[in-house]
């Protein structure tokens, strides 16, 4: 279980790295592509990452599965606080978890097959984020992200 | 399977028949309202239901899978398509996934114990959906339709 969030966390990890000039949107965009791309070339370990295997285990508050997270979402983090501290959007808790449920919810959906009546699954994803962005009251990501997001993933190829 | 989808089809139902002659915004929040109900109450059959048990399994696009999901969301989607017809709102495939993603994500991480440092789950996912409705162009639910869900569902009690 910690080793399937470490790999998430790396995959958002080095998609932040790759947009690491880039406006704090556009890297926020593309964590959430990385965090898509991971999901649906790991569906096994997206449910077991994010549904109790175990009926009625929740982690505790402070333990490791809860630091595992945290470090999936610091890139998201980090973007969503430059862009408050410069004024724009919301990044306060509710908010926050809205964002996540939102393209987290796609993937879940998607990465277990009930999505297969959309024609281009990966420009609704997109699209949605950019909704869901806007309406926390951020600002739109330049238009080329998915693209950058893409050709650079597919140059290093699938790791491990 | 078919029964548990069964059992969430049926509370969406329910909550949209008790919200059948208000305006059809307030009776998707109403829904959505309903489908996290469902979710905290269920969450087993909540992760049965939407993530792959069989890996390797897909449900076969006209099985009754699929016909189950089409009753879960025939409500929505009627509320949907008077909005647009109304000249509010976009109902496209893509903004109805995004939309499904938006509510049904917080309810995975909702149910599976990973909102727990969330003050007020309930409001942060009731803002979610007003935000993801807004989004797609719908108009704003009244403002005391969660108090009106609430105070419905507590009357009915806890059915099987």
């Amino acid at each position: 279980l910690l080793a399937s969030y470490g790999r998430l966390a790396d995959a958002t990890a080095a998609a932040a790295a790759h947009f690491a000039d880039a406006p704090p949107a556009d890297r926020a965009l593309a964590v959430t592509l990385a965090y898509r791309r991971w999901g649906l070339d790991h569906p096994n370990e997206l449910n077991l990452v994010f549904t109790d295997q175990l009926p009625g285990y929740a982690a505790p508050a402070d333990g490791p599965t809860v630091d595992a997270q945290v470090e999936i979402f610091r890139p998201l983090t980090e973007a969503g606080a430059e862009l408050t501290a410069a004024g724009a959007g919301d990044d306060s808790d509710p908010v926050r978890a809205g964002l996540w449920a939102a393209f987290h919810g796609f993937v879940m959906l998607e990465a277990n097959h009930l999505l297969v009546w959309l024609d281009d699954p990966a420009a609704a994803y997109e699209a949605a984020v950019r909704r869901a962005l806007g309406a926390a009251g951020f600002p739109d990501p330049a238009p080329d992200v998915r693209r950058r997001f893409d050709r650079w993933h597919a140059r290093r190829g699938a790791p491990a």
